[in-house]
Order: structure tokens, then sequence, then C-alpha cells
């Protein structure tokens, strides 16, 4: 069992994404200990993930271990471990080796994972992109379809694998498909020699009416006709209905692709669960306006895997300023606790902006009635993107390879490792253990 | 089957390592087509890998994409793809998929890997270092035995967790336990708080009597008092017996140990067997002072699966430099045979010296009746790794790198992925396989 040492108040937060990590940081000079628990190593800017998908960037260009960042805070501590439980009467987390780590507070901050609408299924053929090993699988299907493409002469086969699908036309998908049609008109314009890389079809498949929904109809129509441009097929309207090994079904329609990318759904960690507390259809833990779960004070539960509705009914969305609001908002609610000051402000979300780019060059920014578009927004996107990631190194090294990118459109990062197809299922690393000695 | 297209003649190089990379490099100018096989999509940058084990560099700042490198050769065609054999008599290539690729001159570079001494069952515990997936398994197991020895309150499983053994006492195995040293008592020294990683033990375990034994007698002594400086234990003439998922068995001790890497032997690539050419003990093709093979003067093979002696009766030994001379040459043959120049000179072996870094700061160099070592030694072996290095890209990439490394030990790829410990055996990837949806 795992305690805080000297009976100080001990906070234990479960997830180092953008909450749990602002939690963390706001606790800094507070009276207490806190363990930060993950099951992965590393703090992920889950912004970028498509660039490094789209062999831009580098998986530690956006990547930090948990435990580096705290270093230089003794009364934090970091397990890398997988919560499977939580007993709430004992104030308990339980890991997955059985240990058991007491807490006076508890924030849970577990994020949120693709949702394939009752059809798991799809998973092996559609990869969703959360985190980096997601990013690596994508990657390498990319990379792998164009190899493979180059190797046959069945013209059939060819084209599926030069056909790229994303199904899901908010942030995630618009970015991914811009990216991928660039690398296929750019980057690898003059590296083969059978297929004409540029022939390729990068299609972007939305449900809904229109892409970018959060954001003004304007920058929606704008961003389709950006991606057109690029030489993406933008789809609206059409929700799939398949996905197989042989591609995509949609409105009736059946689409021969061998890259699938998810971009369409998410569901809460099984936080919901771990605690048995009302959740809402997405799996996020109904909690209360101070984040905290029904008859549980001392529980908190933010970011993606916290169903909170504001006063004015609107509920708070499921991106990473809100999450760090609400991690401070509860690093400051623990401090007040224990300085017994006066506790009662609800958590009020404050929403700066939403920011989508639209392939290397242009973006589009909404901020109250500021709405911009085009080469002068993906600037001030580069630059906020630059500024939120941690240490000087990573915004040099981020701030180098764009420039590359932007200027020749070379893309540093286009290693296959654990060479990933469709044929193999969620295998980028299936196939070599197969391969093992 | 893929023929070279106007009837020009066509080299087919095998294996996209130092050799191949060098020989197709050296025809560029030449009337011939070109067409590269290898089953990985990168050429990589070896000498550097251990950095990537050592989560220095990133996998991408020592690999580039092959293709890209010949894109402004359009004679020059890359396949990624697996050889299954070679016949010889109808001088084709036979790919994985059954695809042959006619070939007038064949050039074999398909390098070495690891070889266990007739203990193959040894790879699973002690995985050997040669590509970009082995660097990022010993990574994942170096770095996840740490957060295994924070999470376990069991002293003796802690402190075989903070075992780490290396077997061979060449180049690799003294850069690898110095590196690993480093990572211990330098760059992790604050992030933990129930382990004191400066604790660990790094032993460096070689048969012979001397490490680095290609290098004279006195920087051998050099190196080991280094090492030892370091924290690395070193022991000599010490054969190991036994690896298993406690430890290894050397010279009748047993030592407990959760991570253990293998830098002792190499064995050539099956080329000898697609040959059915004589080979020797190591499984080396056995070639003539012109590198072809007897009876197949349009056969060559180079680099480590070549077995190559010189007149003054020493072997040609199997580093970067001997490899890109063979390529060098063959070319140069090449381009004679096809313009009729007398082809009569033999191969050549110019040998420039040897390096070895010990640790962030020191260095080896025997060249010639130069012996240097110590840190001017160090920046020489910077240097000239920076200017090997391809492109103006990964030079300020892997310099900055260095910078950051060297001034606060600050080591960006700390990140763990396919998590790996030795329980899983050869498991980076598998263990997330297991976890697939």
């Amino acid at each position: 069992m795992i305690q805080s040492s000297i009976n100080r108040h001990h906070v234990v937060i479960v997830g180092a994404g953008f909450g749990g990590i602002q939690a963390a940081n706001q606790l800094q000079g507070t009276d207490v200990d806190v363990t930060i628990i993950d099951r992965r190593n590393h703090h992920l800017f889950q912004p970028l993930l498509y660039q490094v998908a789209g062999a831009s960037l580098s998986t530690s260009e956006i990547a930090w271990p948990v435990r580096h960042l705290f270093r230089n805070r003794p009364e934090v501590s970091t397990l890398m471990a997988e919560v499977e439980g939580i007993d709430r009467d004992a104030r308990q987390v339980i890991l997955g080796n059985g240990t058991r780590v007491t807490y006076d507070t508890l924030v849970l901050a577990t994020g949120a994972t693709h949702a394939y609408f009752g059809h798991d299924e799809w998973g092996t053929f559609a990869p969703g992109l959360k985190t980096l090993e997601d990013a690596m699988t994508i990657r390498s299907r990319i990379l792998s379809a164009f190899e493979e493409a180059e190797r046959t002469s069945d013209p059939q086969l060819r084209a599926a694998l030069q056909t790229f699908v994303i199904i899901g036309g908010g942030p995630t998908g618009v970015e991914l498909s811009g990216t991928i049609a660039e690398l296929a008109r750019d980057t690898l314009a003059r590296d083969f020699r059978s297929i004409d890389p540029s022939t390729s079809r990068v299609v972007l498949i939305e449900a809904g009416s229109r892409l970018l929904s959060v954001f003004p109809e304007e920058l929606s129509d704008y961003t389709r006709q950006a991606l057109e441009k690029l030489g993406v097929e933008v789809v609206l309207g059409a929700p799939v209905t398949e996905c197989s090994a042989e591609g995509v079904i949609f409105g009736g329609k059946s689409l021969a692709a061998k890259t699938i990318v998810w971009a369409a759904g998410v569901q809460a960690s099984p936080a919901a669960r771990w605690l048995n507390a009302p959740s809402d259809r997405a799996g996020r833990v109904i909690v209360g306006p101070d984040l905290t779960v029904s008859g549980y004070p001392e529980i908190f539960v933010i970011g993606d895997t916290a169903s909170c509705v504001m006063p004015d009914g609107k509920p708070v969305p499921g991106i990473a300023p809100a999450a760090k609001q609400q991690g401070r908002y509860v690093a400051n609610l623990i401090r007040a606790r224990l300085t017994s000051e006066p506790v009662d402000k609800p958590f009020k979300y404050w929403h700066q902006g939403n920011l989508a780019t639209i392939g290397r060059s242009l973006a589009v920014i909404h901020v109250g009635r500021l709405k911009l578009r085009g080469a002068f927004a993906w600037w001030l996107w580069k630059l906020a993107h630059i500024y939120f990631l941690i240490g000087t190194r990573n915004r040099l090294s981020v701030a180098l390879s764009w420039m590359w990118n932007h200027s020749i459109g070379y893309r540093g990062s286009r290693i296959i490792m654990y060479a990933s197809t469709v044929e193999d299922g969620q295998s980028a690393p299936m196939k070599l253990a197969d391969r093992a000695r």
C-alpha cells in the first residue's frame, strides 16, 4: 500500500493529460503530497499528434516523461501503472498489480478513447488517433501503402492502396486529410518510379452536413474549399455503414481503400465504471458544479472523463483548454479547502476559441466574434502551438521540423517501423511479434 | 517480373546499408539502371543506434527513407520487399510475393544480425542492437525497469530491475554500458522518489581478456578505467553460459538482472543460402579478390555479408568504412566493365582507424600510429559523426540533441512505446498486440 509519507494531505491524480498535469502544476506551493498515476510514462501534446501520423514530427517532439516534468518538485511522485478500480469507502486507488494507493483527494483525468458507435470490430481496419502508438500505426500504414502500390502490378489493388479515407470531419479529420494530401502531392512527389503519388485519392467523409461543426458556418465552407484545393475529396451528409479490409461503405456507395483512419467519435475512459457513478451516453461521469461526484466531495473528475454542464445549459467541450481550466479550478479548490478559505464558486468555463489547420499553410480560427482564416491564422496557430510546447529543446526541434516542412516539403519522420498494413489488422506491432525469434 | 525498362544494363542492389547505398551513389553518371531492394524503407546510421537505445536520439534522427535519398536520380528505383532467394541461372532475385527482378549485375549487401552461438533462445532475454526496432525494445526495457523498480516494494526484485547487463566488450558494448550508466546517474538523477537510480548496477561482461580487442592494449585499459569511473562494472575473461528471465550466469556466478543486452556476436544474413555458395563460420559468403562469387562474375557480395581476405592474409573487418569502400570498388568495376576499360585491380581495403565513445565526454581513437583518448578524441568523434550524417536537417537536429545532453544531461527521447519487459520475451510489440482491440 502506498501512502503519503508524513501524514500530509495526499492528492492522487490519475491521468497525465492536460487536465492532470495542470492540476499538479497549480498545486505547487500547496501543503500536499501529490501522486500522479498514468499507464504511460509520458504526457502527450495531442493537438500535434496528427503531424506524427503524417510523418512531419517525431514522437519525442510532442511527448515528455511525466516524472521529468516534476523532477524539481520532491513532493510530487509519479507512478507508471494501470488503474483497475477505486475503493471509494477506503479511499484507495487499486492498481493492476493489486497495490492500493490511499488518497485524501482524488482527481480523475483519464481522458477518452475512440468510439465506433457499437462497431468495435471496425477498429482493426480504421484505427483512431489518440496515442503515440496510434500515430505510429497510421503513419506506418500510409507509408506502407505507397510502398506496396509501387511493388504491385495489379491496377485495382494499386488504386485501393492509393486511396486514403478519413472518417469524421472535426479538427482531427480536417488536419489529417490535409496533411495526407500534401504528403502525397508534395513530399513524395519525386520518390516513386512506378506510381505517381499525386494521383492518390484522399477522401474525407463526414456524417453531418458540414465540416468543423463547432465553427461558424462560413469557416466550415472555407475549410471545405481549402481542402478541395489541396486535392481532398470532401463528402458530407454520408454516414459510414461499413469498414473492412476492402474499404468503406457510405451512403450506399462502396469505396475500395486500404488505409482508413477513424476520427469520428470518442468515449470516456472507464472511470464511471470504477466509481459506479452515473454517466452520460459517451461514458463520461456526471459531475456537479464543483466537478465532484455526487456524495463524494473528495473525488473530482475533469477533462474528457467528465460530463459537465454550465449554468447556461451548454456542455463543457472535450478540448485541451477546458481540461486545463478544470485542472486549475480543482487545484485551487483543494488549496482553499485546506486553508479554510470560503469555497463556493462553481467551475466556470471560459471558451477561448477554436483552431484548426488545413495543410501546412492555412488555418481557421474562431475566437469570440473574431473569425480568421488563411495564412495569417496559420501563423498564429503555429506560434500558439510552439508556445504551448514544453521546454526550449522541443520548441526548437518542432520549429526546425516545421521550417523544413514548410520551405521544401521535407518530412523527417518517414520511417516505417513495426510495418503495418490493413491485412494485419490492428497490427503495427503484431506483425513483428509474429516474426519474433 | 520487373526488368530494366529500356534494355540498359540493370544493376540490382539488395540491402540499403552503408555498402549498398555507397554502390548506388558511386554508380551515378554510369549508363545503368539501378534497383535497390531492402525489406525496410530506410537507410540506418548504425554507429549511433546505441544513442537511440539510450534515449538520447530519436529514431528519425539517424534514419532516412531510401527512396528519398535517390529522389533526384530517375534511373534509381527503390523496392521495399523481402528477398526469398536468387535464381543464378535466370539472373533473377525472387521476392517474398513471388515477383522476380531480373538483373545483369547483382550486388548483395544484406548485412549481419546477432548470433547467440547456438543459443537462439537467449534472444528473448537478451535482445541485440541491429535495427531501429531493436533500439526501441532496449530503450523500452531500460526505462520500464526503472518504472517497475519505483513501483515495487520487493527489495530483491528492485535490485534485479536496477541491474543492467551488457554482454560483449566491443564498441557497441562499451558505448551502451557508458550511456546506460550516465542515464542512471545523471539524466534520471532527480526523477524518482522511491528508488535512487544512481545506485543502479551496469555490468559489462566480456569473454576475452580485454575490452575493444581491435584497439591497442593501452586504449583497452584506458577504456576499462574510464567506464569504471562512470560506474560501470567491467568483468573480463568471463564467458556467459546462461541468459534467462532471471538474469545471467557467467564464470560460474549468477547475477539477477531484468535487463540484458546482447552485443557479443554477429552472423551474416542468409545470402550464402540464397546463392548456395561457400561461406565461413559466421555465414559470410566467401568472395574472390574482386568481391565476386566464384563462377559468377556478375554477382558481387560486400560488407558484413562477405568474407574477404586481403593479400596480406588479414580479413576485411565488418565495419561501415569497409562496406563503403567495397561499395565504391564494385561500382567502379561495373562502370569499367561497361566501358571496356581494363579491369584487373583487386579490392584493397584501406583501414582508416577505429573509434569508440565512452559516455558523453570521452572517446578512444586509433588511426595508424595515432592513439587518441579522452575529451579531444570525443570531440573528433562527434564532428566525424555529424559529418557522416545525411542532410542539414538531421545534422542540426543531432547537434541540438547532443548540446542538450552534454550541457544538462537531458535526453529528449525517453518515451516508452510498445512497453516491453523481459517477462514478455521479445515483445516490445507483443504486449500491445495482446491488448489489441
